[in-house]
């Protein structure tokens, strides 16, 4: 069976967004420079076309971070801004061709029909809590990992309810003062085991076991 | 002119201490575990005379963070667990020999007469606040640094007004849950760059630039 990760950037101040999250400003006020270090990379060959970009020390923690996984979880306002009952013309931030290529579990409250996008992506909506959307990723992701997507409070329930393996924080140098912070309610009971660092312009990435 | 500095252990979540600090249990619970790694390592010749403990990539850290400073600046919470007016039999944590060497200037609103301790520290009590207090340490220290030496609200002090060039963060793969967070109150307007990674058994030490 595979593992149950996640991969983060995170600020030194602990935060994974900024505050004042929209659906113009999904990451928040600042967010963004979260993720400057992924974007700066020379994208696989097998993306959208797009040419240029940097190899560097973070380019082989990307490509771990984006493969390897048979099913994606997420929670609902990742999945896009709307509240309350579903308006079925959501298809998700991504376009028609989302970048999983596999199943992903949405976590809701509202049901709603599965939705097959291009490129291997299907959306599933479970209305059943985190244990049994992940027990649908497993039995679809097999013998490779399940991806928790993130936000912060589904990856928090996920890391409080003892359900992660390994996670990789990128550790970037900025402050960003407010927004949602990785480990609010995870407590102090999770015992964690460094696995590796890996040094790179801009971020620090660590990869972590939880015990 | 030497440069302001600090250096922390601060947990994967964040915090500097854990909760509940005591006299007891002046680092709060949990909160020596962010220090182990500093424990775990030789002392070197010039201390006081323990045997034992190992070499690994920390100890260049180490012995970065323990030299080069001629002063330190600390607020009155790290010097004793004393509120209000001074009882003048408390001298500190540290015995009679703290392991500074140097002036020690105290933030106070209680005023007190300098205390000179064994081994060239003597700790003088500051009551016109911080800004006056790096003036005195800069003052005393010459071409050296001066060091703030804690705790995590005389460093944001100090951040936040713009007054520490550099530091020196260990992050420590353990999540305390509470207590005292590092980065609060210092806002998102402090440009930082990360100048070195030291990556060590059980620890990540990032030193990082102020802008």
């Amino acid at each position: 069976m595979g593992k149950v990760r996640f991969n983060v950037s995170m600020s030194l101040d602990g935060y994974m967004a900024g505050p004042h999250q929209s659906e113009r400003d999904p990451l928040g006020l600042g967010g963004l420079d979260l993720h400057s270090w992924l974007f700066a990379l020379e994208r696989r060959q097998d993306a959208d076309g797009e040419e240029g970009g940097i190899v560097n020390a973070s380019t082989r923690v990307a490509r771990e971070l984006e493969s390897g996984y048979g099913a994606v979880v997420m929670g609902r306002n990742m999945f896009g801004p709307i509240r309350g009952p579903w308006n079925v013309e959501w298809r998700g931030w991504w376009g028609e061709d989302p970048p999983w290529h596999t199943p992903v579990y949405v976590l809701t409250h509202h049901q709603r029909e599965p939705l097959e996008m291009d490129g291997g992506t299907t959306f599933y909506f479970v209305t059943d809590g985190i244990a049994s959307a992940l027990e649908r990723a497993r039995a679809s992701a097999g013998e490779e990992d399940v991806l928790i997507g993130g936000g912060a409070s589904v990856i928090q329930q996920y890391l409080a309810s003892g359900l992660i393996d390994e996670f990789w924080v990128s550790i970037v140098p900025i402050l960003l003062g407010s927004g949602e912070r990785l480990f609010d309610n995870v407590g102090s009971s999770i015992t964690l085991e460094l696995i590796e660092v890996v040094e790179a312009p801009e971020v620090t990435h660590l990869k972590v076991a939880v015990k």
